[in-house]
């Protein structure tokens, strides 16, 4: 399904008659078309630079725009910027990779980069700046006024992945002595330049006592007081919690804002929702990474050099590949047998397979329930109760169809098919058991239960099915 | 960190002398502490309905009192969710668990149920109705108006996972014609009722024609028009999309709300940022069992029985356990081989081990790439060119490592250490290149890539490595 073409800004040709242009010149709006790669490019070639800026300011989003910007030459992306309001420019700025962002500082004059600075939103700009260079920093913190100065070497100081560091400066307070009719003026006064006015947030001596949505100003009298109205059941989140905690919060209880508070209470900042949003989607995609073995970075894939994704990849595959060696060892100790009976060995593939399959069904079903805050350490019995019936009845149908199997393929006899089937049995059991005990036990410990994912559960468990598998098969055809 | 005592909703101790009652009684306050579902069951017992009414009302959230309901018996339900005020007992409800509402729904008078139906956002319903069996749905139906019943059934139409699906068709629309003014009154008027007033719509013979933000509305002249300050360049989604995609254009976008039009690019509701998150976080649950290898159900780990658990993961494992065949099959065409030289058996599980891990690490990147919309079809090149680098590095190392590791430890001479070198590097370029390319390929046939994972890659990568190894060391040793 194409969602590019569901999902993208109106054309024209969609809506026929209906307007599309927001100067209300109805028949214009018909020659407007997507603005795509090609056609900017076509229009600088042209020096069509009117008409372009003209449509950068209304046919196309800054989220948009910083990805066309990666793919165009450093000329282009210098002039395509000088064109943007200032305000789309900000917002574009923030959008870009720090290569791009690094090529334009460059290049702009003082009271551009002055004007970017001034535009952007304080989040946006402590982002930009902690992944710049020491010496662009200070080009920027030179463009920037005292006051937002002041602000930057704050917001610097929270942790990484704290909600301090997430969090934006700009929002409304109000005071519970006002009365509606003077909330809804400062909000008409003050709102402009916020990026949420949807909550406001009500403060005395800058302590957060309440909070009132936009909503409930609007639809009560206007004469009625904000104390009134205002909700003193509210959450909060500190500074130096954790961003991801913070996220979950406001997607739990569905909020557009959750403030965040120092430890006297007082009211500092928000985090809204788009940046929950971009948090958790963070945070996904690092448990992701660590569920696979691969330490997460802070980039995209194609952001990551090959250097820094053979790093981040290696530990893991090396101190796997290592622990390894056990069951290598283990074999090797069935030496005789093997040599006896060299067919033994054509089914070890098929036990550890299915072995790290289940307990990573397993291990991955319970990473994720801790993850959204479904399962906690203490339903650890309750899980192994309910992984040990499943494991039951799924070994029991495994074994079945695998011993049915040996025996029509004429891989074994009746013999052999149940020694496999009953190696087969523990193996689930075992698996399903391990998979399931150790990421609660990894968040008891206080480590991320993403680590006790699939790699290391199956070379766990390859040691225990090859351990039972060799005793089984020596013990019932007496090769030992 | 106790994050449960970081969010909670706030306490009178934190707050001191600050106000935490709605009823501005400061003392009052201070005896306020945690509603806990042992506060809750004391005051039951001890018959204090009034006072569990009014803390049920100001010192609960409604997603937090459907948690506790799971605890309390069928009677306490019953009780405490007649003490609700309907606002709240609408919103539990719309919380709970399947068990939870038939109780309820068979405990509760016609009138009772009625007020709750009411009150319900309409997409709510729809999710209470597509749980329910066939006689609670009668009587829940029964139960509502005329007029909202015509539109339950039209939700009920859309096909799950669409757009539609999760759209509420409660939103406030406005004409090109209005001034700010009367745009302003209309939201007061109608605004109470509605899940989401942040961004208004305006519709002309109901086609989408222009966006408008409360904060424009707020910030702006009174006497201007509405189309003078709408955004046209809207962005939308149909009712058939998929959810997933409306989900992540507000993620991509930072929107509040996506509003959702027909085939005529007539109105009929929104996706809201709630939401949206919680589609996401579907998704993710969805994408993260499919990699584990298995089917997604509709439940909650502790909401799935035993029975269904065996269900959706059974069918990978019998699959997977029997392309294993193919790996034994080749084994045991070197049965000889491995008589005369029992010992290479032994690298089997390491080998194996470290092709599945490598080929999982890159599956699992390409997944989320193309999950997060960072990698698309039309990458493959750059991406296997990528992992292709990567590879060589990787297997370079580890070959090394496991060589010194083979004559420190005495499994082998020189001419072994070589040979599982040569075997490892290919097994990890190999399992590099599958990983990354399977998942692209799956988008592209239209399957979901997230199949492409750790289970289904490392069995491909077992057959590879395991004919790459004994082809080698079967020529290398002259075994053959």
């Amino acid at each position: 399904m194409g969602m590019k073409n569901n999902m993208n800004p109106v054309t024209a040709e969609e809506w026929g008659q209906a307007v599309a242009s927001s100067e209300f010149d109805y028949d214009y709006a018909d020659e407007r078309e997507e603005l795509t790669i090609e056609r900017i490019q076509r229009m600088l070639e042209l020096r069509k630079f009117k008409e372009l800026k003209d449509e950068l300011e209304h046919n196309m989003y800054p989220v948009d725009l910083a990805d066309i910007l990666e793919e165009v030459n450093e000329k282009q992306l210098v002039l395509i910027f000088r064109l943007l309001v200032k305000e789309e420019a900000a917002e574009t700025f923030a959008y870009m990779n720090s290569d791009l962002r690094e090529v334009l500082i460059n290049a702009l004059t003082d009271s551009e980069l002055e004007e970017v600075m001034e535009e952007m939103y304080l989040d946006d700009t402590v982002d930009v700046l902690e992944e710049m260079p020491a010496n662009v920093v200070d080009r920027l913190l030179m463009a920037t006024d005292e006051e937002k100065r002041v602000q930057i070497n704050l917001l610097l100081q929270y942790p990484e992945d704290s909600a301090g560091s997430v969090m934006n400066v700009d929002y409304i307070a109000l005071s519970r002595d006002m009365t509606v009719e003077e909330a809804i003026l400062k909000i008409r006064q003050v709102g402009l330049n916020r990026e949420t006015i949807y909550t406001c947030y009500v403060t005395e001596k800058k302590k957060l006592i309440g909070v009132v949505d936009i909503k409930d100003l609007l639809t009560t009298g206007e004469s009625r007081m904000v104390e009134e109205i205002m909700d003193t059941n509210m959450l909060y989140a500190h500074t130096t919690d954790d961003q991801e905690d913070a996220a979950r919060t406001i997607m739990k209880y569905g909020l557009i804002a959750l403030p965040i508070v120092d430890h006297e209470m007082c009211m500092v900042g928000i985090v809204t929702v788009d940046d929950a949003m971009l948090v958790l989607q963070e945070e996904e995609t690092e448990d992701i990474s660590r569920m696979a073995g691969v330490n997460p970075g802070d980039d995209s894939y194609f952001g990551t050099t090959v250097f820094e994704h053979v790093k981040s990849r290696l530990p893991w595959l090396l101190f796997l590949m290592l622990s390894a060696t056990v069951t290598q060892m283990i074999m090797n100790s069935y030496e005789a047998a093997l040599a006896l009976m060299p067919q033994i060995a054509g089914f070890v593939p098929m036990l550890t397979g299915t072995g790290g399959n289940c307990g990573s069904q397993s291990s991955t079903l319970v990473i994720r329930g801790l993850a959204v805050g479904e399962i906690e350490f203490g339903d650890l019995f309750k899980v192994i109760w309910k992984e040990v019936r499943v494991a039951v009845c799924i070994s029991l149908i495994l074994a079945t169809v695998n011993g049915v199997r040996i025996m029509l393929m004429g891989q074994g006899d009746a013999l052999m098919a149940f020694t496999i089937g009953v190696t087969m049995a523990c193996t689930v059991v075992i698996a399903k058991v391990v998979g399931c005990t150790l990421p609660l036990a990894a968040k008891k410990v206080g480590l991320d239960p993403a680590i006790m994912a699939t790699p290391l559960i199956s070379t766990l468990v390859d040691i225990s099915t090859i351990s039972v598998y060799f005793a089984i098969v020596s013990y019932v055809f007496a090769l030992a």
